[in-house]
């Protein structure tokens, strides 16, 4: 983790210094919460407890997260009360790892440096925590016992949580995503499997950001507008990375994407047309900010972490 | 279907036949509903409405929906205001019917006298279809429009479904049902699976069916009592049928189980046994309706639908 913060050094090093230290400190009020609430399940499956902690626990960057609590405390919400909802959208994402790392699927061996979930526990245990987590998932914000959100707005969130993580959102990606058919259009698939595999859900997260810190709903739309693009920007960076990565600052194998035929940023467009694209899609997130009232400044700041990372 | 209300006959004639006309009213109601209701899929992903609706619509016996249907009812409540809810129980007994029947699980080729998903659309679709029909339950309940179920009950209800379908129920009694280390005490271990693979996920229908009725919380707990037994119930005539059923009357190779090494009732306590504790779970449920004020004659009924099914 300490490396994350310290790889996202080539911004201008004032608000950076700034800004990576409240990365950090939302990353701590995160893990202390992700961890405190963690269950613990009987002896008799202590496994699929073992296997959903591997998992949630195997140092990913926290993105998601982050981006819900600081679009919450910039609305002015104490960051506390969006805790649940920030791991409710952590479980997810760590069950869509699992399963796209699965024989089935990508059949990754390696991820973020370690051996994947179904290496370490085997494919129907791996199988299972990703249900497991994801089924959680909507537990933890249905029985989340802070009454400051209104019950309106919880199930507002759920619903969007199941809409992009769902047929509507992530998994339709993941399914456009490993369709091998041939198309006549390709850069219109590549645009609908990131929309949906992972714009879907970074999107998600400021809306759930902006609806827990009640932000109008014209300003929600705003919000969406610009977490859509930082969504963009965040799959094309993850292309460019793939292509040009190494292993050891990725975690996994590089060139994967490229291996399996997937349809990639760099391999439509080129290297140099990709990252003015990922630049681009920073540009107009930025500026779907300017007609917010409140202080965004924390977001501005965010937009350029996820354009800048390394890995 | 008709073939399963025939089958009914072996309980006293004219509240049997009156109560086959109930079930078949409950049951054009929800199909329906859950055709009326099944999503639209954009072209990129149609595969993915076929697998989901491949499985949803293979001739089950709904038990699930009607179980929260007819307690509804019982408690004065419009069967179509919980039609939503009995969907998204369906949606998730055959999301778990779909990943049980993977390769890496139970490996089964054949479900309801069909190919299972897996063998119909390949093991990557199967896995994220059961991930769409999880996920997209969870919004049908969230974005139901009906105003006639408070938002707390509604709350309620998705917190109770994420609890018995996940760590809490159903995928920890696949965790354990899969677990093939040796134990010291069968029959406990035989207690968990079942309390927790199907027991759970019956038992929440009846509760699901409680709360949208707005039952007295002491009733809730004596339907709740009742769920737990008719779910015992039901899993060990399940039991009991894969031992002695024939593949025409089951849709799948029976015996299954045993060459499994799966525990079962039959095998820890014989067959003669195992037909009398599912009789004494069919009394203690319907003990356990003695104390409700309101007329439960129809789940009485369901009991014993439950109890003398042969399929």
């Amino acid at each position: 983790m300490v490396g994350f913060i310290n790889r996202a050094r080539n911004t201008d090093m004032n608000a950076s210094l700034s800004f990576r230290q409240y990365y950090s400190e939302k990353l701590d009020l995160f893990e202390a919460y992700l961890k405190q609430s963690f269950p613990t399940l009987p002896k008799e499956v202590k496994i699929l407890e073992d296997s959903m902690r591997y998992s949630l626990f195997a140092g990913g960057k926290r993105l998601r997260p982050v981006l819900i609590l600081t679009t919450a405390e910039c609305g002015g919400l104490d960051p506390q009360i969006a805790l649940p909802y920030a791991c409710a959208v952590e479980y997810i994402h760590t069950y869509s790892l699992i399963h796209d790392d699965l024989p089935c699927m990508d059949d990754d061996d390696l991820r973020r440096g370690k051996p994947t979930n179904h290496i370490q526990f085997g494919e129907a245990i791996a199988l299972l925590a990703g249900d497991a987590l994801l089924t959680h998932s909507f537990r933890l914000i249905s029985s989340a016992s802070s009454t400051s959100v209104s019950e309106t707005n919880r199930l507002k969130i759920i619903s969007i949580l199941a809409e992009k993580s769902g047929i509507y959102g992530m998994v339709s990606g993941q399914v456009a995503d490993i369709d091998n058919t041939e198309t006549d259009n390709p850069s219109a698939k590549l645009n609908f499997i990131h929309r949906h595999k992972t714009g879907a859900l970074i999107t998600s997260c400021i809306q759930i950001g902006a609806i827990l810190a009640d932000f109008d709903p014209g300003e929600v739309d705003l919000l969406t507008e610009f977490g859509q693009e930082i969504g963009k920007c965040f799959q094309i960076q993850d292309d460019i990375l793939d292509e040009i990565g190494d292993e050891e600052a990725l975690g996994k194998t590089p060139g994967t994407d490229q291996r399996n035929e997937t349809l990639t940023y760099p391999k439509i467009y080129g290297l140099e047309e990709s990252k003015k694209l990922a630049d681009l899609s920073y540009q107009k997130a930025i500026a779907s900010l300017d007609d917010i009232s409140k202080d965004v400044d924390r977001l501005r700041q965010l937009a350029g972490f996820v354009l800048k990372r390394d890995h």
